[in-house]
């Protein structure tokens, strides 16, 4: 496909396999070569990005479509059945995100695609659909060698086509990043590559094969696939936080490094945030389409044909989707202001960023939770203490990208929200509301629990009002500080106005 | 919000309503404003466009979970329920079609946003959400007056949301696209742009209003609102072919114009249709992780504990589903192809994509009806015909796209697929594909019916291969036409040379 514009002498001999190109010299033909066939992977990624997000995020609905008894002696029971379901959904969220930093660090080495490169791109993102559904078969018949088996030759497929890609782009540089095609040491890059993302379809391969053996044997090896990179991760972090950190490694091979430093594509991350907090804020509409559109006939038997009777049962429903689409929303607010502001997006943000997402799927599970059981049980506490808890990890996971920002903000921060920065102090207070709003909301409810589900939407209520008014309530804040400090003593004035600098004026 | 940086002096004022700017001039302060406060609106709009999408997109999932009866007396009945929820299904996804195009509209003009903007925003996506869910409601209880109020009052609500958007940008000019900054007219645009905005939801003011008279009086209004601005652009378009061009307005003016002209954002509505792509792609992996994880207790007692009996079980869903996905899949390259080379989109191209990814959107129901029949009956031959007629259409609209932008090819493509480009026969080929395809299935299975479901899953397995081959193919057809035409008489060469030229060597 890449030969498109070869001349009519070599029509024929139309040999599907062309050869290996031994001399990578970018200076051969750059422009020739990429002005026809070779195409901006843009939107490649942007419509691969949406997929997966989707995918990654599309596996709370069986946990939230969990018919949730009131009879409260099966809550016991359900509660196990619930636990169990969230850490799959958890950890089916942890393994699809994997696949797409690995799908995201392969596009950064290779930045330019063709036809070939696009459909083998396609097979990819339809392997990885495949991977919450496997995992979740793997977890329902945890003794079954053939749940096992499904989900590591999914990997090991993926494995194999990510492989193809990574030969067929190396066969043609132009389609690789700039500072590689130049480099004289070619296949040693595409060894390492090759390398790095063998390792987990190679892990996959023993644990299926272990699985023949004994089946606890493979868990054993596919939880050390999963966490692995985490664990080495924060690992380096440890170490070079004790022992100071060691000499980096060429600029082209720390896209391939697994160091926490690692820089991340911040227009993939922002465009895989997108369309979790998409979906999941879309998630409760798509329930409510389905089901809570009456049935006529019900309506003229049950309600008298009185179409406001039969809407007004399904009032917590409509409450529950308005709280879902505010909170998600404003998350996705947060989010937005800070990555606004991030010039560099570094390994561990991504972590970070991946648990907060993690949480914010689970926000539909909280909602459809809160709306399920009647007023005043203890049921409903419980989800609406459930739904606080979310949030808040939500919220502080956030928090925390923007705390490990701050801790190398030349590299990684806009001048506007560093130390003393002039929007410091009101990027503070966005990254704080929802995590306190959250902590405030659950402790009021251990106290007032007759009152949780009024205190829960009244909370709902105000947020969003509260950011409309952020700007306006720490300038008054600051105001009134500022009076406050000058009144008892005005020698303290030159320290006041010190310490305002340290979060800057607003 | 937009006065972040204002001195301390004016502290002591917190006025939430600031003073219009009489004097919109760019040159006060542009950097001291810009820097601050305003924000680039890209991921604002990436994000609205994930959204929309998916709702337009999410209400044929109602459609597909209606009960498929097997029983032969009740199909008629279900053909009716059927066509009519298809028939809301396209209603829905034209009307959230429009919302979105008055949104992308709208940021035509306000290019860049600041916090209160973006929460402003977030709060119309929630209104945009409801359409669909109000529209249904409506189409389900025609007779009731609360139908139609419920879908007027969500788009008169939405359209207030974007009146007060227009105002708050119109007062800090900053916010507004780079021609409108300097310009002198700023009242008269704004006024202008409320015009447009206000006209569809004073029609649904007027229409809830003739509801309280006569409901069937305000359908006729409703219906004249949604297809208003098709007829209009239809009919500007055929004024223009008879009667010849007439003068264009000004360039400002030109995004408010209602010309089939007039240019839209490629970049949005290129967003709008990955969007759409990739929810169709993932629906029924969506069903899948929801209702094939067989229950454990099910397998033990029905398939005395055998996983792959119990797994065989779901073949034919597995067999829709990859169906389904490479079809979505291969739609969408033959897209991104196409948009590759597309340097201007009009608004009749947009509409002709609306068309195509309506029919894109329906073809989840279309395979859900492949596997729900039994084999051979007469239910199955018309599932696989109706999905055969989907295909057709989804890849004839993509066609007619194409074939509007070489009518002014000067404008609105690049130069390899124009007439007589490097890519213009390839580019042919690629849309020319799947109607050709989905034509020769529908015929093949019109004369072999017994055979109409190995049919179909044969098409769906070469036409991919089909694709990754398409340009050798297309290189092999042309050299065996030149050797046939070479052979007879050798006189034909020029005139073949000159034929194959006109179409480009590939």
């Amino acid at each position: 496909m890449a030969r498109c514009d070869l001349s009519n002498a070599e029509l024929l001999d139309p040999d599907p396999n062309p050869d290996p190109d031994p001399n990578p010299d970018p200076n051969l033909d750059p422009g020739h070569e990429s002005a026809g066939s070779s195409q901006s992977s843009h939107r490649l990624l942007a419509y691969s990005d949406a997929l997966i997000s989707i995918i990654a995020t599309v596996m709370i609905l069986p946990v939230a479509h969990t018919a949730v008894e009131t009879n409260e002696e099966l809550r016991q029971s359900l509660q196990v059945l619930l636990s169990t379901k969230i850490a799959v959904f958890l950890m089916t969220f942890l393994i699809v995100s994997m696949a797409w930093a690995a799908h995201s660090r392969l596009f950064q080495v290779i930045v330019r695609i063709d036809d070939s490169l696009a459909l083998f791109n396609l097979v990819c993102m339809m392997l990885i659909t495949l991977l919450p559904y496997t995992f979740s078969l793997m977890a329902s018949f945890p003794e079954h060698v053939l749940g096992i088996l499904l989900f590591c030759s999914c990997v090991m497929v993926i494995g194999m086509v990510q492989t193809v890609i990574v030969i067929y782009a190396f066969r043609r540089p132009h389609l690789l990043h700039q500072r590689l095609q130049g480099s004289p040491h070619l296949p040693e890059y595409q060894h390492h590559l090759l390398r790095v993302i063998l390792r987990v379809p190679l892990m996959c391969l023993l644990a299926s094969l272990a699985a023949a053996v004994c089946f606890q044997l493979s868990y054993v090896l596919l939880a050390v696939v999963i966490f692995l990179p985490y664990m080495s991760s924060w690992l380096q972090w440890l170490r070079i936080k004790v022992l100071g950190p060691e000499e980096e490694p060429a600029g082209e091979l720390l896209l391939y490094s697994f160091l926490p430093h690692e820089p991340v594509s911040k227009e993939r991350l922002e465009a895989f945030s997108d369309g979790v907090y998409a979906i999941v804020a879309t998630l409760l509409i798509l329930d409510i389409c389905e089901d809570n559109v009456p049935d006529p006939s019900v309506v003229s038997q049950r309600f008298n044909g009185s179409l406001v009777l039969a809407l007004r049962s399904y009032g917590p429903e409509y409450l529950a989707y308005f709280g879902s689409f505010a909170t998600v929303g404003l998350l996705w607010f947060v989010h937005h202001s800070l990555f606004l502001h991030v010039t560099k997006v570094t390994r561990l943000m991504g972590l970070l960023n991946t648990f907060s997402l993690a949480f914010v799927g689970g926000l539909p599970l909280a909602y459809q939770l809160t709306h399920e059981f009647p007023r005043h049980s203890q049921n409903e506490l419980e989800a609406i203490q459930i739904s606080c808890v979310i949030i808040f990890f939500a919220g502080l996971f956030q928090l925390c990208i923007w705390v490990v920002a701050l801790h190398s903000q030349k590299e990684c921060l806009g001048p506007a929200v560093r130390y003393g920065g002039r929007e410091h102090l009101l990027m503070f207070a966005k990254l704080w509301l929802y995590p306190c709003v959250a902590l405030g909301t659950f402790l009021l409810t251990c106290v007032l629990s007759q009152f949780s589900s009024p205190i829960f939407h009244l909370m709902e209520l105000t947020v969003p009002v509260a950011f409309l008014l952020l700007r306006l309530l720490l300038r008054l804040l600051l105001a009134l500080r500022h009076s406050l400090l000058q009144r008892p003593s005005s020698s303290t004035l030159p320290s006041a106005a010190d310490s305002e600098n340290t979060f800057g004026p607003i």
